[in-house]
C-alpha cells in the first residue's frame, strides 16, 4: 500500500534518470530501492533529497560510514519509520555491523527511550553545568 | 519546574547513597546530576535505572563510548527530551566530541528526520530484499 | 490486522445507522470507510468523533476544504498514522490536490521535520519577540 | 512564553464565563488553570474542549477517576507535553496517588517506551493470535 | 517483514531456554509470542528485558494487573507501536477488560492526545501551583 | 539554556555573513532570529538549511505563503518543537493569520491528533480504495 501509483517508465524522465545513474554509480549497484522510485514522482524532490543523502551519508567525513548508519537507524526507530528502519538496518549490515553491535545498538536505543520518558515524566530541571550558553560556561 | 519536590537529605537513605557512591566511583567525579537526584524518590527505580545505564553505557563493549553518547543524543532529539539532549551532549563533549563531529551528527539526525517523514508520507513499501525474515534472505 | 473483530451487521444498531446515514448524506457517497466501521463498536465514541469531524472538516469556515485536508495530512505524517495518511491523502486528491501541490506539501513537512530536530538538538532559546505573552508584545 | 497574549478580562465574554463557572462548579474550586485561560481566546474551542474533558474525565464511569488521571499522564509523557504532565500529575495526587503508585506508574511508562522501541527496531511481526479481526478469532 | 531472520532452534541456547521456561511458568501457557522469539537473537537483551517485564508487569504491586495493561496500551498507542498495541490489548482482554472499559480507555487516550497538542500549540505556561519543586509547594 | 555557547562576532565569518545578508534581504528585516544564530556554529549546516528554507518557504509556488506557515506550525506542534511553534506562529501572524484562522488551525491539529491515536489504537486496516498503488487504482 502506498499513496502513489508506481510509475511505469520512471527513467524516461531525464532528471530522474540522472539521479538514478548517480545512485548506481555512488553505491556501485544496479539496485534502486523503493524510496527513490517513489520520490521520483517529483524530480525536484528526488534531486534535492538525493543530493543531501549523498553529501551527508556517502561522502567521507569525521564520522565513519557504519556509525552514520547506526545513527540513522536510531533516529528512524525513535521516529517510528518502518521503511527507514528496514533500509538502514540492511545498509548497516552491508557496511559490517555484526550481531553483537546490533544488539548493543538496540540496548542503547531502548535505554535512551526509557530515560527520555523518565526525565519527561519528572520534568527534571536541566543542571546549570549542562548549559553551554551560560555565562562563563 | 518539576513534578517532585527536591528531597533535602537524599543520602540518608542507604540505598540511595549506595547508588550515588557507585555513580561517583564509575564516573570519577563528585557531581551527581539532577536525573539521579529526582529518580531517588524511589530507591528501586533509581537502582534499576542506574544498573542499566552502567551496564550499557559505562561498560567497555563493541561500540566505543563516544559513539554510544552520540546514539543517545540522536534518540533523545527524536524523542524530544530536552534534559537528555543537554546531559548527553555534555557527556559526548567530555568524551571528545569536537564541533565538526557535532555538526555532522546534527546533519545526520536532521536528514533522517526528513526522510522518515517522506517515507511515512508516501507509505513507501519495504523492498523485499530488506526483509531479513524472508525465506532465503 | 486489527484489535477488534469486524461486526457483521453494524447498522442494526440505530445509533450507528444514524451516524452512517449522516456520513453518507454529508459526503454524498455510499462508501463508509473502515475508520467509522471500527469506531462503531462503541456508539458514543462513534457519535462524538463524527460530530467533531463534521464540525471541523465538513462545515464551511475560514480555511478552505483542501487546506484543511493538507493540514490533516501534515499532522498525520508527523504522528505517523498510516491509516490517516492514506485516508486524508485520498481526500485531499478528491478535493483537487494536484501532484505539484502534493510534492510541495511533502517538501514543507520534510523541511519542518528537519528544522524541528535541529532546534531541539541545539535547544535554541525562543527569541523574546516571539513571545506573545510578553508585556508590551 | 506562549503564543497568545493573556486576555485581561476573560470573563466579560459570557460564553467564557459560562465555561469557567462550570469548571468551578464541577471541580469545586475557584482555581482556573492556564490551559482554560489560554483556550478561552476562542469560545468555541474552549466550550468543545471542556465539554469533552468533563464528559470523559469528570463523569462517573467504568474506569475510576485516579486510573483515568494515570492514563492521561502516561499519554502526556509519551507525547511529551510538559504542561499536561504537570497538570495531570497534580490532579492524580489530588485524587490520592501515593508515591508508591507514582513510582510504579513511571516504571510501567518507562518499560513500555523501551519495548515499544525494541519492537519497532526489530519490526517484530504481529502474532496471528493477537489479530482480533482474523476469521475465527 | 522483520530485520532479523527467524532462528530455527532457539531453545538449543540454554540461556534462551531458561527465559522461555520462565515465561511459560509465569504466564502458565506454552505460547511464546514473537517479541521474545525476536529478542532471543541476543541472550543478554532477552534476559534483561524479560527480567524487567516480569518485575514490573507480573509481580503483585500497588497497581492492579488490568490497570497496568491499560497503561501499557496507552503508552504504546502514543508511541505508535503496532506490535505492542496488539499484544497488550490482547493481554488486557485476557485480564478482563470489557468493551465498555476499552471504549473508555480509547476516549481518554484520544482526549489526552488532543489536549497535548493544544497545550503544545499554545505553549501554555505551567501554573505555579503545579510545580512540586517550588519553595513551599 | 542551549547546547552551544553564543558566538560573539558571528559575522566575522564571511560564509555566515553571506547567509545572514541573504536572510535580511529575503525577509526585508534586520532581525536574525536565534535559529540562524545557533546554526551558524557550522557554516555548512547554516548554508544548507537556509538554502532549503528559502527554496521551500520564501519562493512563490502553488501553495500560498500563509498556508505554508500553517502547515509548518502543524508539523511543529505534532513534533513538539517549542521553538518552531513560536517562530512559525509569529511568521503566520505576520503573513495575515487572524485569530479565527488560528483557532481553526488548532481545531484541525487537535482533531487529527485524536483520530491519529484512535486509528493507531484500533489498528484500523487501510481501505483498499485508498491504496494508490493498487492495480487499477
Amino acid at each position: 500500500m502506498s499513496t502513489l501509483a508506481p510509475i511505469a517508465d520512471l527513467e524516461s524522465n531525464p532528471r530522474v534518470k540522472a539521479v538514478f545513474d548517480d545512485i548506481r554509480a555512488t553505491r556501485q549497484t544496479d539496485f534502486i530501492n523503493n524510496m527513490w522510485r517513489y520520490l521520483a514522482f517529483d524530480a525536484g524532490l528526488l534531486e534535492q533529497t538525493w543530493a543531501e543523502v549523498k553529501a551527508v551519508m556517502a561522502t567521507p567525513s569525521e564520522i565513519d560510514p557504519l556509525t552514520k548508519e547506526m545513527l540513522y537507524i536510531a533516529v528512524s526507530i525513535a521516529n517510528n519509520c518502518g521503511y527507514c528502519v528496514h533500509s538502514h538496518t540492511a545498509a548497516a549490515r552491508a557496511k559490517g555491523m555484526g550481531e553483537g553491535q546490533y544488539a548493543e545498538l538496540l540496548k542503547i536505543v531502548a535505554l535512551a527511550a526509557k530515560t527520555n520518558h523518565l526525565a519527561t515524566a519528572l520534568q527534571v530541571p536541566v543542571d546549570t553545568c549542562f548549559d553551554a550558553g551560560a555565562p562563563g560556561a
